[in-house]
């Protein structure tokens, strides 16, 4: 804990910016040495010695941003959406040019939300029913929710590799859909509820048991923690890792 | 808790009436007197001097049952389906006949149900949004579960009688259907899980709160203390009552 | 709901204060006329035609702003502790003198934790089996919350008004103190977790069956209906009401 | 899934000695060639050819029949407990001599707790505060439940191990003991509930959210998946294996 990593945000006057702002004040093993709010303010990384910059911006700007970090030795932590194959396979061509530096691209910050989908596609090979419920605030447009849709299509791969059969299910009536959505043989449903932000449960049962995994996001603090362990355990990952579960220890 | 109740069960073989032969004879206010497999040993009622009849027969045997009991001046509690419009009318005329004779008709016995329906009526009028999930084993046949129809259906009623907004909802894009069935306009969501016998769970939001009502049913047992709770109360309440809840006490 | 009402917050640069000016504001039945921050700014209450007042204040304020409310004639909803015996004979007195007026001292104003209490007292004349889990941020320096401890109490009385045996329990060894504290005969148990606000959470088991009633907060938000539905029912409720339970339909 | 496996059951017309005759005789790839009543029986082990021997007996019956089937080539799965070091000692030294040999023994076969144990220890570095909730029938006497503190003590260790600070507590008063048993720094409740089994709740909370992992064993049978699992494993794994987390695929 004698390390202190001197740290960045880009995208810091935004919701998630701010919030790791904030973060990385109150880490005690990181100093904040700069916020970028615009292409021109990236030389500040350089002139401020910054090892690790945290990309929270907006499609547009992010490439630039991580390419200008990777050019110049700095490590990047990134959550900004919008990479798109094309740019992720420029992204890792530059960084055989720099084999030293390491960038993370993560969906999902929010650690329990990968741990949930990791032990659900786990149990699963175990558990002859497998279902999963999302539950998220009113104002969100899709159904189901991304995340309940990556963890239904990890647990159809891990019961697929395991042999399982599928999950049994005698319905013969069912007029107003009320089993859901089908995700490769895994049954998902939505739920919209005010009060909630985002939340997932998956739910596993076999003859006389069952295992109910259960992840809530309150608030986008949650992000927070997997963020500053991005910036602790980017530099010891070089090259490009998509997914926080990379760094995750879960074996 | 001195009154000890003279008890007889028809279909006594079968299993709900197996359970409630040793419900009977485990509480200690009531008597078993008599046990009936056919309508030839109906007389046994009259011979034992049977105070209550409970009924878990079968549709073509438990209007007989009834009818026999009420003419001979001895309440009922009844479990068994196939009471249609026009027998429970029939039953009705009877009644007048035998004005000090009670019959309990009920759906459900198992008062955990019962009251997880009630209380989510009462609140579903405070709530912004409110879903139902039910959950049951995967041999079932139809989705949504009867009870969960029926709660939907209330919550529905007391949201309208008390000039509720319809539960917010922004969803754009579904494909896979998995907002779940519509019922007046609350959403009904199934889930068919190995292990579990039949559970529900009705969730309620509003700004920055949440109350979840979930009812679950590991075992017929479930219903015994609702049948044994219809035969303490049965003969004061003169008349048909459909439904357990016209006996608990929810003021 | 064409009647507009006139109100006034006392508090308002409080954090819950701050929080009903908002609401107030949103409200499309409502009129915010008056923000009130000292005894000074009372006579902006009269000067406004406010007909409601809402008091979030300090203990130290609360009685004079309540007194010199009901003096003119003013509704008042108040959300302030500290309101001890004496303050509440002198209250009642003073209200004698004033039978239109209608004031609510509410201890909880949250809904849904309030419907949850009276639910879970409810069913608990029906259940072998009842606890309570309370689960708050690791900041609360109490354990058990006021609101469990009030939960328990109100579950033992009703148990006790219906005769109901205490829960069963063979527990032999308990070293670490495991089951909790009892309140009554009522076992509570209280979680402290990062990421949590208030939850409580009742059990209650039978034979076969387990009732669970919870209520999350996860916002000072979730007390804002509560508090609104206060200033619509008020003025019908003359005198003094204790607790927000009582405006609510429960039957 | 071709092999069929012979296998015999000692303990056969005991609670769980009889539930896995009937799982091993609804399991399409195995055959059950014996049951064992008694030492005088374990002659028949040889003579129908078994493969496997499940020992479900008692701790006064279950080293002798152990060391029958190694010493007969036959590989065991063992649930009777009552195996102290000294036993397990002279198992470890006859397996030596038998090294084609594998026996299993296992305190628990409910593979979703392992699995809830397992996942909950590995969380638990990753978040700022945990506790578990263990909840059981009423006529367990005593308190916390084994698999509770097992869970408890694992937890505690995988935090050791990397390092994570005490869950944060600020309680100054709890006269009742409502915060429950303290296990090496993990906070453990016990309820008991009648209509519960076995339960067991893991809460792990950080900033903004909440993960939750929870087993629910509703009945014996909910050991049998893990009983066959043992049967087909056992054989590819030689020497002694404690503890069924030892047989599934956790990585």
């Amino acid at each position: 804990m004698t390390k202190m990593w001197k740290v960045a945000v880009a995208g810091s006057n935004g919701r998630m910016g701010s919030e790791a702002v904030k973060a990385v004040e109150n880490a005690t093993d990181m100093e904040l040495v700069a916020t970028i709010s615009s292409a021109a303010e990236l030389k500040k990384l350089v002139e401020t010695g910054a090892e690790v910059l945290i990309d929270l911006t907006v499609p547009a700007a992010t490439e630039q941003n991580v390419r200008f970090a990777v050019e110049n030795g700095i490590h990047a932590v990134v959550g900004t959406t919008g990479w798109d194959e094309h740019k992720l396979h420029n992204l890792r061509t530059l960084l055989t040019q720099h084999p030293e530096v390491g960038v993370l691209i993560a969906p999902n910050f929010a650690i329990g939300a990968i741990l949930a989908t990791e032990f659900a596609a786990k149990a699963a090979q175990y558990f002859e029913s497998v279902e999963v419920i999302e539950m998220h605030h009113p104002q969100k447009v899709d159904a189901p929710s991304g995340t309940a849709a990556h963890t239904a299509q990890k647990i159809a791969d891990a019961r697929a590799a395991a042999g399982v059969a599928p999950s049994p299910d005698a319905t013969e009536t069912d007029e107003g859909g009320s089993r859901g959505a089908d995700i490769d043989g895994v049954k998902v449903h939505a739920v919209r509820l005010r009060g909630l932000t985002a939340s997932q449960e998956i739910l596993l049962g076999d003859e006389g048991q069952q295992l109910v995994i259960r992840h809530d996001s309150f608030d986008r603090k949650s992000f927070m923690p997997g963020v500053l362990l991005g910036v602790r355990e980017v530099a010891a990952h070089p090259g490009l890792t998509h997914g926080l579960d990379g760094y995750l220890n879960l074996r």
